[in-house]
Protein backbone atom coordinates (compact mmCIF):
# COMPACT_ATOMS: atom_id res chain seq x y z
CA UNK A 1 0.00 0.00 0.00
CA UNK A 2 1.13 3.68 0.38
CA UNK A 3 0.92 6.84 2.12
CA UNK A 4 -0.44 9.84 1.40
CA UNK A 5 0.17 13.74 3.02
CA UNK A 6 -1.70 16.86 1.95
CA UNK A 7 -1.25 20.23 3.45
CA UNK A 8 -3.30 23.30 2.82
CA UNK A 9 -2.56 26.55 4.18
CA UNK A 10 -4.36 30.09 4.17
CA UNK A 11 -0.66 31.26 3.82
CA UNK A 12 2.28 30.31 1.59
CA UNK A 13 4.03 28.03 3.93
CA UNK A 14 6.82 25.47 3.89
CA UNK A 15 5.93 21.88 4.27
CA UNK A 16 9.68 20.99 5.50
CA UNK A 17 8.51 19.43 8.81
CA UNK A 18 5.46 17.27 7.96
CA UNK A 19 7.69 16.15 4.61
CA UNK A 20 10.60 15.16 6.95
CA UNK A 21 8.89 12.98 9.34
CA UNK A 22 7.00 11.53 6.32
CA UNK A 23 9.69 10.89 4.00
CA UNK A 24 11.16 8.74 6.59
CA UNK A 25 8.14 6.02 6.34
CA UNK A 26 9.23 5.93 2.50
CA UNK A 27 11.62 3.20 3.35
CA UNK A 28 13.09 3.67 7.33
CA UNK A 29 10.33 4.15 9.59
CA UNK A 30 7.86 2.09 7.43
CA UNK A 31 8.25 0.24 3.79
CA UNK A 32 6.58 2.40 1.81
CA UNK A 33 9.91 2.10 -0.73
CA UNK A 34 8.83 1.99 -4.28
CA UNK A 35 8.93 5.79 -4.96
CA UNK A 36 7.64 9.18 -3.99
CA UNK A 37 6.25 12.15 -5.34
CA UNK A 38 5.17 15.33 -3.97
CA UNK A 39 3.49 18.47 -6.11
CA UNK A 40 3.80 22.17 -4.75
CA UNK A 41 0.96 24.53 -6.40
CA UNK A 42 2.73 27.54 -7.53
CA UNK A 43 0.58 29.92 -9.43
CA UNK A 44 -2.02 28.08 -11.39
CA UNK A 45 0.58 25.28 -12.10
CA UNK A 46 1.75 22.09 -10.11
CA UNK A 47 5.06 21.87 -9.26
CA UNK A 48 5.49 17.69 -9.23
CA UNK A 49 9.25 16.04 -8.28
CA UNK A 50 8.78 12.38 -8.54
CA UNK A 51 11.74 9.77 -8.47
CA UNK A 52 11.21 5.85 -7.90
CA UNK A 53 14.02 5.81 -5.44
CA UNK A 54 12.82 5.07 -1.90
CA UNK A 55 12.08 8.64 -0.14
CA UNK A 56 13.79 7.91 3.18
CA UNK A 57 17.31 8.02 0.82
CA UNK A 58 16.31 10.08 -2.47
CA UNK A 59 18.66 12.59 -3.23
CA UNK A 60 15.41 14.65 -4.78
CA UNK A 61 13.94 13.99 -1.51
CA UNK A 62 17.05 15.62 0.57
CA UNK A 63 16.83 18.57 -1.55
CA UNK A 64 13.40 19.52 -1.23
CA UNK A 65 13.84 19.30 2.58
CA UNK A 66 17.14 21.63 2.43
CA UNK A 67 15.27 23.83 -0.33
CA UNK A 68 11.51 24.68 1.67
CA UNK A 69 9.31 25.84 -1.42
CA UNK A 70 6.45 28.37 0.03
CA UNK A 71 2.71 26.99 -0.95
CA UNK A 72 -0.56 26.77 0.23
CA UNK A 73 -0.86 23.77 -1.16
CA UNK A 74 1.01 20.15 -1.14
CA UNK A 75 0.10 16.95 -2.42
CA UNK A 76 2.44 14.01 -1.70
CA UNK A 77 2.62 10.57 -1.86
CA UNK A 78 5.14 7.60 -1.32
CA UNK A 79 4.79 4.23 -2.22
CA UNK A 80 4.61 0.36 -2.50
CA UNK A 81 3.42 -1.21 -5.47
CA UNK A 82 0.80 -3.37 -5.64
CA UNK A 83 -0.26 -2.48 -9.23
CA UNK A 84 2.55 -2.04 -11.29
CA UNK A 85 6.17 -1.72 -11.52
CA UNK A 86 8.52 0.47 -9.69
CA UNK A 87 8.80 2.89 -11.97
CA UNK A 88 8.41 6.99 -12.95
CA UNK A 89 5.05 6.62 -14.83
CA UNK A 90 3.57 4.90 -11.85
CA UNK A 91 4.33 7.39 -9.64
CA UNK A 92 1.78 9.32 -7.84
CA UNK A 93 1.25 12.08 -7.72
CA UNK A 94 -0.38 12.18 -11.19
CA UNK A 95 -1.25 15.30 -13.22
CA UNK A 96 -3.34 16.52 -15.62
CA UNK A 97 -4.39 19.53 -17.49
CA UNK A 98 -8.81 19.73 -17.58
CA UNK A 99 -10.78 23.31 -18.22
CA UNK A 100 -6.97 24.93 -18.15
CA UNK A 101 -6.93 23.92 -15.02
CA UNK A 102 -3.89 21.73 -13.42
CA UNK A 103 -5.14 18.96 -11.71
CA UNK A 104 -3.28 16.47 -9.38
CA UNK A 105 -4.40 13.07 -7.57
CA UNK A 106 -2.48 10.50 -4.95
CA UNK A 107 -4.51 7.32 -4.25
CA UNK A 108 -3.51 4.84 -1.67
CA UNK A 109 -5.38 1.48 -1.77
CA UNK A 110 -6.25 -0.83 -4.40
CA UNK A 111 -9.40 -1.39 -6.44
CA UNK A 112 -10.32 -4.54 -7.95
CA UNK A 113 -11.80 -5.28 -11.21
CA UNK A 114 -11.54 -1.64 -12.49
CA UNK A 115 -11.73 -1.17 -16.63
CA UNK A 116 -13.57 1.51 -17.06
CA UNK A 117 -14.27 3.16 -20.85
CA UNK A 118 -11.89 5.65 -21.44
CA UNK A 119 -13.11 7.70 -24.75
CA UNK A 120 -9.56 9.28 -24.83
CA UNK A 121 -9.70 12.38 -23.28
CA UNK A 122 -7.41 10.86 -20.62
CA UNK A 123 -5.02 7.80 -21.39
CA UNK A 124 -3.02 6.15 -18.34
CA UNK A 125 0.42 6.57 -19.35
CA UNK A 126 1.27 3.65 -16.57
CA UNK A 127 -0.23 0.44 -15.29
CA UNK A 128 -1.72 1.14 -11.85
CA UNK A 129 -5.05 1.29 -10.82
CA UNK A 130 -4.67 4.97 -9.26
CA UNK A 131 -3.86 6.40 -12.78
CA UNK A 132 -6.80 4.75 -14.17
CA UNK A 133 -9.25 5.90 -11.86
CA UNK A 134 -7.62 9.46 -12.39
CA UNK A 135 -8.09 9.19 -16.07
CA UNK A 136 -11.74 8.14 -15.53
CA UNK A 137 -12.56 10.65 -12.91
CA UNK A 138 -11.43 13.94 -14.94
CA UNK A 139 -12.94 12.47 -18.16
CA UNK A 140 -16.66 11.90 -16.14
CA UNK A 141 -15.79 15.46 -15.08
CA UNK A 142 -15.10 17.34 -18.67
CA UNK A 143 -18.34 15.29 -19.84
CA UNK A 144 -20.60 16.92 -16.75
CA UNK A 145 -18.96 20.13 -16.97
CA UNK A 146 -18.28 22.11 -20.77
CA UNK A 147 -16.39 25.05 -18.30
CA UNK A 148 -14.53 25.03 -14.77
CA UNK A 149 -17.26 24.56 -12.56
CA UNK A 150 -16.87 25.88 -8.59
CA UNK A 151 -14.97 24.09 -6.59
CA UNK A 152 -18.91 23.43 -4.44
CA UNK A 153 -19.77 22.28 -7.57
CA UNK A 154 -16.71 19.80 -8.16
CA UNK A 155 -16.91 18.45 -4.36
CA UNK A 156 -20.34 16.94 -5.09
CA UNK A 157 -19.63 15.42 -8.90
CA UNK A 158 -16.27 14.02 -7.47
CA UNK A 159 -19.07 12.54 -4.42
CA UNK A 160 -20.95 10.94 -7.12
CA UNK A 161 -18.17 9.87 -9.15
CA UNK A 162 -16.14 8.07 -6.22
CA UNK A 163 -19.10 6.52 -4.82
CA UNK A 164 -19.35 4.44 -7.73
CA UNK A 165 -15.48 3.85 -7.47
CA UNK A 166 -15.19 3.42 -3.67
CA UNK A 167 -17.43 0.06 -3.98
CA UNK A 168 -14.62 -1.37 -5.80
CA UNK A 169 -12.11 -1.67 -2.95
CA UNK A 170 -9.58 1.27 -0.63
CA UNK A 171 -10.02 4.51 -2.41
CA UNK A 172 -8.50 6.67 0.23
CA UNK A 173 -7.37 9.81 -1.98
CA UNK A 174 -5.73 13.49 -2.19
CA UNK A 175 -7.43 15.62 -5.16
CA UNK A 176 -6.52 19.27 -6.48
CA UNK A 177 -7.14 21.80 -9.05
CA UNK A 178 -5.95 25.17 -7.22
CA UNK A 179 -6.20 25.76 -3.75
CA UNK A 180 -7.87 23.42 -2.47
CA UNK A 181 -7.85 19.85 -1.31
CA UNK A 182 -10.51 17.35 -1.58
CA UNK A 183 -10.12 13.91 0.18
CA UNK A 184 -11.79 11.07 0.48
CA UNK A 185 -11.28 8.11 3.22
CA UNK A 186 -12.66 4.77 2.55
CA UNK A 187 -10.87 3.16 5.26
CA UNK A 188 -7.66 5.20 6.59
CA UNK A 189 -7.05 9.12 6.77
CA UNK A 190 -6.49 11.73 9.24
CA UNK A 191 -6.15 15.31 9.61
CA UNK A 192 -5.15 18.32 12.13
CA UNK A 193 -5.61 21.69 11.95
CA UNK A 194 -3.37 24.19 13.12
CA UNK A 195 -4.79 27.34 14.22
CA UNK A 196 -3.62 30.68 16.60
CA UNK A 197 -2.90 30.11 19.00
CA UNK A 198 -0.75 27.82 17.77
CA UNK A 199 1.71 25.18 20.06
CA UNK A 200 4.67 22.70 19.17
CA UNK A 201 4.26 19.95 17.86
CA UNK A 202 7.03 16.50 18.12
CA UNK A 203 6.97 14.15 14.89
CA UNK A 204 6.14 10.69 14.94
CA UNK A 205 8.84 9.04 12.84
CA UNK A 206 11.93 11.46 13.57
CA UNK A 207 13.61 13.34 16.64
CA UNK A 208 12.20 16.68 15.59
CA UNK A 209 9.99 19.34 16.93
CA UNK A 210 8.85 22.42 16.22
CA UNK A 211 7.22 25.58 18.22
CA UNK A 212 4.70 26.80 15.41
CA UNK A 213 3.29 29.29 17.87
CA UNK A 214 7.29 30.77 17.56
CA UNK A 215 6.31 31.21 13.43
CA UNK A 216 2.87 31.50 12.93
CA UNK A 217 0.65 34.72 12.68
CA UNK A 218 -2.85 35.49 13.44
CA UNK A 219 -3.99 35.03 9.74
CA UNK A 220 -2.07 31.46 9.68
CA UNK A 221 -4.18 28.23 9.29
CA UNK A 222 -2.85 24.93 8.03
CA UNK A 223 -4.53 21.93 7.65
CA UNK A 224 -2.40 18.67 7.32
CA UNK A 225 -3.73 15.38 5.78
CA UNK A 226 -2.22 12.01 6.27
CA UNK A 227 -3.01 8.29 5.73
CA UNK A 228 -1.56 8.39 9.96
CA UNK A 229 -0.78 11.43 12.00
CA UNK A 230 2.41 12.62 11.82
CA UNK A 231 2.77 14.21 15.18
CA UNK A 232 2.44 13.80 18.94
CA UNK A 233 1.32 15.86 20.83
CA UNK A 234 -1.81 16.99 18.59
CA UNK A 235 -5.06 16.26 17.71
CA UNK A 236 -5.61 14.14 15.17
CA UNK A 237 -8.90 13.29 13.66
CA UNK A 238 -9.64 10.55 12.28
CA UNK A 239 -12.00 10.88 9.05
CA UNK A 240 -15.31 8.22 8.86
CA UNK A 241 -15.39 5.77 6.28
CA UNK A 242 -16.58 7.10 3.10
CA UNK A 243 -15.99 10.34 4.43
CA UNK A 244 -15.43 12.84 1.60
CA UNK A 245 -14.02 16.66 3.07
CA UNK A 246 -12.97 19.65 1.68
CA UNK A 247 -9.40 22.09 2.65
CA UNK A 248 -9.62 25.32 1.69
CA UNK A 249 -7.47 28.25 3.34
CA UNK A 250 -6.05 25.48 5.72
CA UNK A 251 -9.54 24.49 7.22
CA UNK A 252 -12.19 21.81 6.68
CA UNK A 253 -14.73 23.89 5.26
CA UNK A 254 -16.88 21.05 3.91
CA UNK A 255 -17.49 17.25 5.12
CA UNK A 256 -19.76 14.44 3.69
CA UNK A 257 -20.31 10.70 4.30
CA UNK A 258 -20.55 9.49 0.75
CA UNK A 259 -23.51 6.66 -0.05
CA UNK A 260 -23.08 3.25 -0.21
CA UNK A 261 -23.42 2.10 -3.43
CA UNK A 262 -25.59 -0.34 -3.96
CA UNK A 263 -23.95 -4.15 -5.22
CA UNK A 264 -24.80 -5.41 -8.50
CA UNK B 1 13.73 35.18 -26.20
CA UNK B 2 14.84 31.97 -25.32
CA UNK B 3 17.30 28.77 -26.15
CA UNK B 4 16.83 25.08 -26.33
CA UNK B 5 19.06 22.20 -25.88
CA UNK B 6 17.70 18.40 -26.48
CA UNK B 7 20.31 15.23 -26.44
CA UNK B 8 19.07 12.08 -28.50
CA UNK B 9 21.14 9.14 -27.59
CA UNK B 10 21.69 5.57 -28.19
CA UNK B 11 22.16 4.34 -25.04
CA UNK B 12 21.68 5.79 -21.22
CA UNK B 13 23.97 8.59 -20.99
CA UNK B 14 24.13 11.62 -18.72
CA UNK B 15 23.52 15.46 -20.07
CA UNK B 16 25.75 16.96 -17.50
CA UNK B 17 28.35 18.36 -19.77
CA UNK B 18 25.88 19.79 -22.02
CA UNK B 19 23.75 21.04 -19.52
CA UNK B 20 26.02 22.47 -17.42
CA UNK B 21 27.15 25.19 -19.95
CA UNK B 22 23.61 25.53 -21.38
CA UNK B 23 22.78 26.67 -17.76
CA UNK B 24 25.21 29.49 -17.63
CA UNK B 25 23.37 31.21 -20.27
CA UNK B 26 20.39 31.49 -18.36
CA UNK B 27 21.47 34.50 -16.56
CA UNK B 28 24.98 34.42 -16.47
CA UNK B 29 26.90 34.16 -20.13
CA UNK B 30 23.95 35.26 -21.38
CA UNK B 31 20.24 36.64 -20.76
CA UNK B 32 17.99 34.20 -20.53
CA UNK B 33 17.41 34.39 -17.02
CA UNK B 34 13.69 34.14 -16.49
CA UNK B 35 13.17 30.32 -15.67
CA UNK B 36 14.13 27.19 -16.95
CA UNK B 37 12.87 23.89 -17.35
CA UNK B 38 14.62 20.27 -17.92
CA UNK B 39 12.67 17.25 -19.39
CA UNK B 40 14.28 13.72 -18.81
CA UNK B 41 12.63 10.74 -20.24
CA UNK B 42 12.35 7.93 -18.26
CA UNK B 43 10.64 4.36 -19.21
CA UNK B 44 7.30 5.84 -20.76
CA UNK B 45 7.63 9.12 -19.11
CA UNK B 46 8.79 12.58 -18.72
CA UNK B 47 10.58 13.59 -15.81
CA UNK B 48 10.08 17.59 -16.00
CA UNK B 49 12.14 19.55 -13.88
CA UNK B 50 10.74 23.45 -14.28
CA UNK B 51 11.98 26.52 -11.82
CA UNK B 52 11.11 29.82 -12.32
CA UNK B 53 14.46 31.16 -11.03
CA UNK B 54 17.62 32.02 -13.41
CA UNK B 55 18.75 28.49 -14.32
CA UNK B 56 22.64 29.90 -13.95
CA UNK B 57 21.66 30.05 -10.25
CA UNK B 58 18.67 27.96 -9.40
CA UNK B 59 19.41 25.59 -6.67
CA UNK B 60 17.04 23.09 -8.49
CA UNK B 61 19.55 23.02 -11.68
CA UNK B 62 23.05 22.83 -9.38
CA UNK B 63 20.86 19.74 -7.80
CA UNK B 64 20.72 18.31 -11.77
CA UNK B 65 24.63 19.25 -12.46
CA UNK B 66 25.37 16.66 -9.52
CA UNK B 67 22.52 14.16 -9.85
CA UNK B 68 23.34 12.79 -13.25
CA UNK B 69 20.46 11.18 -14.78
CA UNK B 70 21.42 8.27 -17.30
CA UNK B 71 18.29 8.71 -20.59
CA UNK B 72 18.13 8.44 -23.83
CA UNK B 73 16.35 12.10 -24.22
CA UNK B 74 16.93 15.06 -22.84
CA UNK B 75 14.58 18.45 -23.94
CA UNK B 76 15.45 21.42 -21.90
CA UNK B 77 15.09 25.00 -22.03
CA UNK B 78 15.90 28.55 -20.84
CA UNK B 79 13.54 31.79 -20.56
CA UNK B 80 13.76 35.03 -20.95
CA UNK B 81 10.02 36.22 -21.48
CA UNK B 82 8.27 37.92 -24.12
CA UNK B 83 4.33 36.74 -23.71
CA UNK B 84 3.89 36.18 -20.14
CA UNK B 85 5.03 36.22 -16.87
CA UNK B 86 7.74 34.83 -15.15
CA UNK B 87 5.99 32.30 -13.54
CA UNK B 88 5.86 28.17 -13.32
CA UNK B 89 3.06 28.05 -15.72
CA UNK B 90 4.99 29.78 -18.51
CA UNK B 91 7.99 27.11 -18.28
CA UNK B 92 9.14 25.30 -20.62
CA UNK B 93 9.05 21.90 -21.56
CA UNK B 94 5.70 22.02 -21.54
CA UNK B 95 4.33 18.37 -20.98
CA UNK B 96 0.74 17.08 -21.67
CA UNK B 97 -0.84 13.23 -22.50
CA UNK B 98 -1.81 12.12 -25.88
CA UNK B 99 -2.92 8.38 -27.11
CA UNK B 100 -1.48 7.35 -23.08
CA UNK B 101 1.79 8.70 -24.34
CA UNK B 102 3.90 11.78 -22.63
CA UNK B 103 4.68 14.58 -24.91
CA UNK B 104 7.15 17.41 -24.33
CA UNK B 105 7.47 20.65 -26.04
CA UNK B 106 10.01 23.35 -25.54
CA UNK B 107 9.72 26.45 -28.09
CA UNK B 108 11.99 29.59 -28.52
CA UNK B 109 10.21 32.36 -30.55
CA UNK B 110 7.15 34.56 -30.71
CA UNK B 111 4.25 33.39 -33.04
CA UNK B 112 2.72 36.87 -33.88
CA UNK B 113 -1.68 36.97 -33.85
CA UNK B 114 -1.97 33.25 -33.05
CA UNK B 115 -5.66 32.44 -31.54
CA UNK B 116 -6.49 29.38 -32.48
CA UNK B 117 -9.63 27.55 -32.35
CA UNK B 118 -9.53 24.93 -29.67
CA UNK B 119 -11.79 22.64 -28.78
CA UNK B 120 -11.08 21.95 -25.05
CA UNK B 121 -8.86 18.91 -25.74
CA UNK B 122 -5.84 20.42 -24.18
CA UNK B 123 -6.17 24.09 -22.89
CA UNK B 124 -3.50 26.22 -21.58
CA UNK B 125 -2.43 26.64 -17.97
CA UNK B 126 -0.44 29.86 -18.48
CA UNK B 127 -0.09 32.61 -21.18
CA UNK B 128 2.50 31.88 -23.65
CA UNK B 129 2.27 31.38 -27.10
CA UNK B 130 4.50 28.31 -27.27
CA UNK B 131 1.31 26.30 -24.68
CA UNK B 132 -0.75 27.92 -26.36
CA UNK B 133 0.98 25.88 -29.88
CA UNK B 134 1.86 23.15 -28.15
CA UNK B 135 -2.17 22.16 -27.13
CA UNK B 136 -3.12 23.35 -30.82
CA UNK B 137 -0.90 20.90 -32.12
CA UNK B 138 -1.86 18.23 -30.23
CA UNK B 139 -5.56 18.91 -30.54
CA UNK B 140 -4.61 18.34 -34.32
CA UNK B 141 -3.04 15.48 -33.79
CA UNK B 142 -5.23 13.71 -31.98
CA UNK B 143 -7.87 14.55 -34.44
CA UNK B 144 -5.86 13.32 -37.45
CA UNK B 145 -4.73 9.57 -35.44
CA UNK B 146 -7.13 8.05 -33.13
CA UNK B 147 -4.40 5.75 -32.03
CA UNK B 148 -0.78 6.45 -32.03
CA UNK B 149 0.62 6.85 -35.24
CA UNK B 150 4.56 6.02 -36.10
CA UNK B 151 7.09 8.04 -35.51
CA UNK B 152 7.53 8.33 -39.49
CA UNK B 153 3.50 9.15 -39.61
CA UNK B 154 3.69 12.02 -36.88
CA UNK B 155 6.89 13.70 -38.21
CA UNK B 156 5.00 13.75 -41.29
CA UNK B 157 1.91 15.17 -39.52
CA UNK B 158 3.83 17.60 -37.46
CA UNK B 159 5.41 18.99 -40.46
CA UNK B 160 2.25 19.96 -42.13
CA UNK B 161 1.15 21.82 -38.84
CA UNK B 162 4.62 23.05 -38.06
CA UNK B 163 4.47 24.76 -41.28
CA UNK B 164 0.75 26.62 -40.63
CA UNK B 165 2.20 28.00 -37.05
CA UNK B 166 5.85 29.23 -38.82
CA UNK B 167 4.69 31.34 -41.33
CA UNK B 168 3.06 33.48 -37.75
CA UNK B 169 6.92 34.37 -36.57
CA UNK B 170 9.89 32.54 -35.14
CA UNK B 171 9.02 28.81 -34.64
CA UNK B 172 12.33 26.97 -33.40
CA UNK B 173 11.20 24.13 -31.13
CA UNK B 174 11.98 20.77 -29.83
CA UNK B 175 9.42 18.47 -29.59
CA UNK B 176 9.00 14.42 -28.17
CA UNK B 177 6.57 11.78 -27.63
CA UNK B 178 9.17 9.10 -26.69
CA UNK B 179 12.85 8.12 -28.04
CA UNK B 180 12.73 10.57 -30.63
CA UNK B 181 13.31 14.63 -30.55
CA UNK B 182 12.00 16.48 -34.01
CA UNK B 183 13.62 19.81 -34.12
CA UNK B 184 12.33 22.33 -36.35
CA UNK B 185 14.47 25.63 -37.03
CA UNK B 186 12.92 28.78 -38.37
CA UNK B 187 16.20 31.05 -38.25
CA UNK B 188 18.60 29.62 -35.52
CA UNK B 189 19.17 25.98 -34.02
CA UNK B 190 22.33 23.91 -34.33
CA UNK B 191 23.22 20.29 -33.73
CA UNK B 192 26.03 17.65 -33.55
CA UNK B 193 26.29 13.58 -33.55
CA UNK B 194 29.07 12.17 -31.48
CA UNK B 195 29.98 8.65 -32.24
CA UNK B 196 33.14 6.67 -32.32
CA UNK B 197 35.91 7.56 -32.40
CA UNK B 198 34.54 10.32 -30.06
CA UNK B 199 37.19 12.87 -29.45
CA UNK B 200 37.08 15.57 -26.71
CA UNK B 201 35.12 19.05 -26.40
CA UNK B 202 35.57 22.43 -24.62
CA UNK B 203 32.43 24.12 -23.30
CA UNK B 204 32.09 27.98 -24.91
CA UNK B 205 29.87 28.73 -21.50
CA UNK B 206 32.42 27.52 -18.84
CA UNK B 207 36.27 26.42 -18.46
CA UNK B 208 34.85 22.32 -18.57
CA UNK B 209 36.36 20.05 -21.22
CA UNK B 210 35.49 16.51 -21.55
CA UNK B 211 37.35 13.47 -23.40
CA UNK B 212 34.49 11.69 -24.63
CA UNK B 213 36.72 8.69 -26.51
CA UNK B 214 37.54 7.82 -22.34
CA UNK B 215 34.05 7.13 -21.90
CA UNK B 216 31.93 6.16 -24.78
CA UNK B 217 31.65 2.67 -26.50
CA UNK B 218 31.48 1.81 -29.80
CA UNK B 219 27.22 1.72 -29.29
CA UNK B 220 26.87 5.12 -28.09
CA UNK B 221 25.55 7.68 -30.60
CA UNK B 222 24.92 11.55 -29.32
CA UNK B 223 23.04 13.91 -30.95
CA UNK B 224 22.70 17.05 -29.43
CA UNK B 225 20.64 19.93 -30.59
CA UNK B 226 20.95 23.65 -29.54
CA UNK B 227 20.02 26.91 -30.35
CA UNK B 228 24.02 27.99 -30.69
CA UNK B 229 26.81 25.64 -30.55
CA UNK B 230 27.59 24.43 -26.85
CA UNK B 231 31.03 23.22 -27.21
CA UNK B 232 34.18 24.81 -29.38
CA UNK B 233 36.14 22.11 -31.29
CA UNK B 234 33.37 19.82 -32.21
CA UNK B 235 31.29 19.96 -35.70
CA UNK B 236 28.28 21.86 -35.00
CA UNK B 237 25.71 21.80 -38.06
CA UNK B 238 23.49 24.15 -38.89
CA UNK B 239 19.41 23.68 -39.65
CA UNK B 240 18.34 25.37 -42.56
CA UNK B 241 15.57 27.38 -41.95
CA UNK B 242 12.36 25.61 -42.34
CA UNK B 243 13.96 22.61 -41.91
CA UNK B 244 12.72 20.24 -39.69
CA UNK B 245 14.53 16.91 -38.26
CA UNK B 246 14.28 13.72 -36.91
CA UNK B 247 16.57 12.49 -34.52
CA UNK B 248 16.62 8.95 -33.12
CA UNK B 249 19.23 6.72 -31.62
CA UNK B 250 21.55 9.38 -31.39
CA UNK B 251 21.63 10.43 -34.86
CA UNK B 252 19.78 12.29 -37.38
CA UNK B 253 17.90 10.10 -39.38
CA UNK B 254 15.40 11.97 -41.28
CA UNK B 255 14.89 15.73 -42.47
CA UNK B 256 12.81 17.79 -44.52
CA UNK B 257 12.67 21.42 -45.67
CA UNK B 258 8.98 22.46 -44.92
CA UNK B 259 6.55 24.18 -47.55
CA UNK B 260 6.44 27.75 -47.20
CA UNK B 261 3.11 28.54 -46.34
CA UNK B 262 1.03 30.36 -48.85
CA UNK B 263 0.54 34.13 -47.16
CA UNK B 264 -2.86 35.49 -47.37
Amino acid sequence: MCQLLGMNCSEPTDATFSFTGFARRGGDTDEHADGFGAAFLEGRCWRVFVDSAPCCSSPLADWIKRHPIKTKNVIAHIRKATRGSVSLENTHPFARELWGRHFVFAHNGTLADFSPALNGSYLPLGQTDSELAFCWILQELKARFESSPSTEKLFEALGELTALLARLGRFNFLFSGGDFIIAHCSDRLHYVERAWPFSSARLVDADLSIDFSARATLSDRVAVIATAPLTRDERWISFEPREMALFQNGARVRSAILPEAPKD
